[in-house]
């Protein structure tokens, strides 16, 4: 699976911290953490309500790639500060996120054609978000049908189901994972799926349980990535328990350290 | 989910210690234990090798639900064993197991249908173990239609797809997921599925994590029930977790002590 470190976040009051003093050092040493704990990916937001979101992304961007070489996925709803952290990055990144919205997919989609990113495409429009696989479907074919349209490749697409929490809306952990064949059945090449993972444990107690028994679920119905947090050693445990047992990666006795 | 505890069987040494010195408090305090732990039913086994298969059985059976109310399943080769066990009942049991060899059924549905018993169905018979779903789903129908054939209702049988361990048979994990769904389908009223989860682990390392990870894996494929050890109380949590996650159990913060 694709490990989206979800940590490079100016929500955690440590990062916030570094990002007001521009402290280069915490940002590598976080970003060689999280690399070193198993991401892929690494997820880059400024956090809300920075003076200059455009400015801050590219020094982060930057910061960052001078630490590391993993991909960076460029998460911010400022079109501006999305272009600024996609051009300060040295490889090509993930755009997180459009959604099925027209004007997000308006601003977005021609920044993944110019720059050749991969998309994170959340399943929900201005009109709400979905409560069924079928809805989820119908979104992501509306983003689907905008990718080919913009001649970009549909494997390029991250489809996101949207993972809700369990506490308040228990009905939809079965619907995600349906939704996730659906989203795979949709376009040739296939495009990838994804998720949130820890939104299924919002406001819950025994959040680390609840986010690595979904993500074996998820795994075991055909997931390709995951924005989450590669420094909770049980979960990626139970991660690389899951691809030995799905046969995605060859057993061997010390498995957990290979 | 139904748990089958493991433990009552003389495969472990302090229960076969437990059968040669018939010490009662021994075996009813592990069945108290195994209650505690949240098990349903109990799997009654004598262990191999033993002088007086049907006179242990019964005793055994005897024993254990003078200390505990819980069904139990009789777990024996032995003709004559099985029918001491499930006589020396005073419940309804689980007959554990018949496959699809035509000696096996001939000798258990008769039992099945004079006592009104549960039956345990391995999916194999005498030219072999499956080794994809669909050879999985055709040894099913062979018992269903035996069931059928002898009057019992086809949800009184726990179809098991049989379990194989990862370190020798990788690509069979995904297989017994897929068996799953295909068993469901057979017969209406849908018969129940059941595993011997530990057996995914046989001789590997990282035993608990392959057993609980694989759990989350089958309960979410719609697995009914386990032959499992719900004294590991990592299992246990795995199996509360999904049970939340998949909407079988109401969620409350407290879902762990529920």
């Amino acid at each position: 699976m694709i490990v989206i470190s979800e940590r490079i976040n100016g929500l955690f009051k440590s990062v916030s911290k570094a990002i007001d003093s521009r402290d280069t050092q915490f940002l590598q040493n976080l970003a060689r953490e999280q690399v070193a704990a198993g991401a892929d990916v690494l997820d880059i937001n400024t956090g809300p309500g920075v003076d200059d979101p455009s400015g801050i992304m590219k020094w982060m961007v930057e910061t960052v790639q001078d630490a590391v070489d993993a991909q960076l996925s460029i998460d911010t709803p400022n079109v501006q500060a999305m272009e600024a952290g996609i051009s300060a990055a040295k490889g090509k990144v993930i755009i997180n996120s459009t959604t099925a919205e027209a004007a997000k997919m308006d601003a977005l989609f021609p920044l993944a054609q110019k720059y050749d990113s991969d998309m994170i495409c959340l399943t929900l429009d201005e009109k709400g978000i979905p409560n069924d696989a079928n809805s989820r479907a119908e979104f992501a074919m509306v983003m689907v049908a905008k990718a080919v349209e913009f001649g970009i490749s549909t494997d390029k697409l991250y489809l996101d189901p949207l993972v809700l929490p369990v506490g308040a809306a228990q009905d939809q952990g079965m619907k995600v994972l349906e939704a996730l064949g659906m989203f795979k059945a949709i376009a040739d090449p296939a495009p990838k799926t994804v998720v949130g993972l820890s939104n299924v444990s919002n406001n819950t107690k025994e959040r680390p349980l609840l986010n690595r028994t979904y993500l074996v679920m998820l795994l075991a119905y055909g997931l390709d990535a995951a924005i989450m947090d590669p420094s909770d050693t049980e979960v990626m445990e139970a991660a690389k328990a899951s691809e030995i047992l799905l046969n995605k990666k060859l057993y061997a006795d010390d498995f957990l350290r290979v």
